[in-house]
């Protein structure tokens, strides 16, 4: 008898990952490291790389944040630990690491977790890293980034591969949810579920718990994979606007910073933004304050031309128009 | 005393559409509909208009379509005639629609309505057809969508200017319902309330009363703005990449309706994906039946060329590859 139709579907999942990283890795006998909250997501994700890994000749060892953010949390990682030692993981890593507060709660906590899964891939040589992150996560990304109203980029999601040299990989990325939990469940893994994934307080919990099953409910069942469905197909479309936008902008830069205003022009506007989102942030703008307003304002000195004086943008750049020549400095 | 802020608001609004008209009209006097269903956003549409086209040499009018789906419906569209004609308008016309089932109930509506308007157009030789979507309204279809999966284009919502020559144009497209229902308010102006607005029978009213509600309360107010401005962005983005492929195609395809593979997989997967899109529906699949899913399995022909046998799509095309060459064809 094979295993139940879950857990053969995210061991398959795992499978296919770890060929890619075989095709990506010269060295023999890599090391994946599975990264692991002790949740049910991820748990699954460090049984299934146990389970596979020997089989392609790759190490499979595991990594776990401990965020410091409640009482207890020490242990806590401590017993994810030791858990994932017990499925044959080898070497476990728990990493304690200090949540700073740039960017909101949820964004610092990110950073600083990346920042110990980085590190702890380094000293450790891993290939790759794997992160549990399921098709309904990739949903709640989307609803995220649409709420921010910042284009096509954003509503992308996560990407199935990222990172420098590719380093994180996400197995689960076209698994829903209930699929990976019931995988966890016929295999009796024990788990410990993050009180924050609860936490009305974080706006990933409110987009989890109340906004996508309204969604589902207004819009019908296959909200979460349509969401998923629109990452992927943005994530395409912003590579090749992207794309489009390096080419181009050879074409109006001079070697000295500054962009031709009438062969801006001509562009599509969706060419032409990025561009000039491009120059604003090369002169010093830092990009998270950097918004579509910005960006349309700097654009009227293309289309809408009527002598405007310079204009004040974040981290202290001016863009002004002088003799058909866009020019961006500190003001 | 000026106007009420909101009255100002929606007049300048309309003030600024009729100056487009007037641009792209070569007629002197050009005549500019209403479409006016009674409620309070178009109500204020009409209103706007009168006041605003005598002082611009525009004829203003107006058009009420009767769905006939309610008892009634008949003696309320006349109703609603009969105030467009005490608010100036001349001439307003209560045209009846038969409603069909193609498409659902409120496509089938929409269809319906559209025909009748284009047809008020033609009759009456109106240089635009003034539609009273709001930003709102915008949100909504952004959300709806969404729902589709179906990427960047279908994200983009209502255009400020559509239909053939640009005849439909939507001056409040960037005010929000708030703001045009005061404005109505602040004039007094008697409004009618089309009871499908709230049945929860249609998906655009659950999106209304259930969706956005909970989307504002999760991830804050600023949630219909950024849906709106996604509209926005996403339609550049659509049109830049709608633009490269046409290019691109011209380039892969031979005279005959043939693709050339190796050319196709040089190109960003949002560029050839289009590319092989439009060849597909050139074939005869019909666009309403083709999904990301089929385009992906063709793209496959491309991208992973094992010598797959060919593609049964949409519409009994088929898309099979021979010789390097990708063709389309009936099945």
């Amino acid at each position: 008898m094979g295993p139940h139709p879950t857990v053969a579907a995210i061991r398959l999942a795992v499978r296919r990952v770890l060929h890619d990283v075989l095709i990506a890795t010269p060295a023999p006998n890599p090391l994946v490291l599975a990264a692991c909250s002790g949740g049910a997501d991820s748990m699954a994700l460090a049984a299934a790389l146990a389970f596979e890994a020997p089989k392609l000749g790759v190490r499979a060892g595991a990594v776990t944040v401990d965020h410091g953010l409640q009482p207890g949390s020490t242990g806590r990682a401590l017993e994810v630990a030791a858990r994932l030692r017990g499925l044959g993981l080898d070497p476990v890593d728990a990493v304690g690491v200090t949540v700073g507060r740039q960017g909101g709660p949820e964004a610092a906590a990110r950073d600083a977790r990346y920042g110990a899964l980085d590190a702890t891939a380094d000293a450790r040589g891993a290939a790759a890293v794997l992160l549990g992150h399921t098709r309904d996560d990739q949903a709640e990304t989307v609803l995220l980034g649409l709420a921010r109203g910042s284009g096509t980029r954003s509503l992308s999601g996560m990407a199935a591969v990222s990172g420098a040299g590719g380093r994180y990989r996400r197995p689960f990325l076209l698994l829903d949810r209930d699929t990976v939990r019931k995988g966890c469940l016929a295999q009796g893994i024990d788990v410990w579920e993050d009180p924050h994934n609860h936490d009305p307080a974080y706006t990933r919990s409110r987009v989890r718990h109340e906004a996508l099953p309204v969604l589902e409910k207004s819009l019908g069942k296959g909200v979460i994979e349509a969401l998923a469905r629109t990452a992927q197909l943005s994530r395409d479309d912003a590579d090749a606007l992207d794309q489009w936008a390096a080419t181009a902008e050879r074409d109006v830069a001079d070697g000295d910073g500054t962009l031709d205003a009438d062969r801006l022009y001509v562009l599509p506007a969706a060419v032409r933004r990025r561009i000039l989102r491009r120059a604003v942030i090369a002169a010093g703008s830092p990009p998270g304050f950097l918004f579509a307003r910005h960006i349309e304002e700097v654009d009227r000195l293309v289309t809408d031309w009527r002598g405007q004086k310079g204009l004040n943008l974040p981290g202290g750049v001016e863009a002004r128009r002088r003799n058909g020549r866009l020019f961006f400095s500190p003001s």
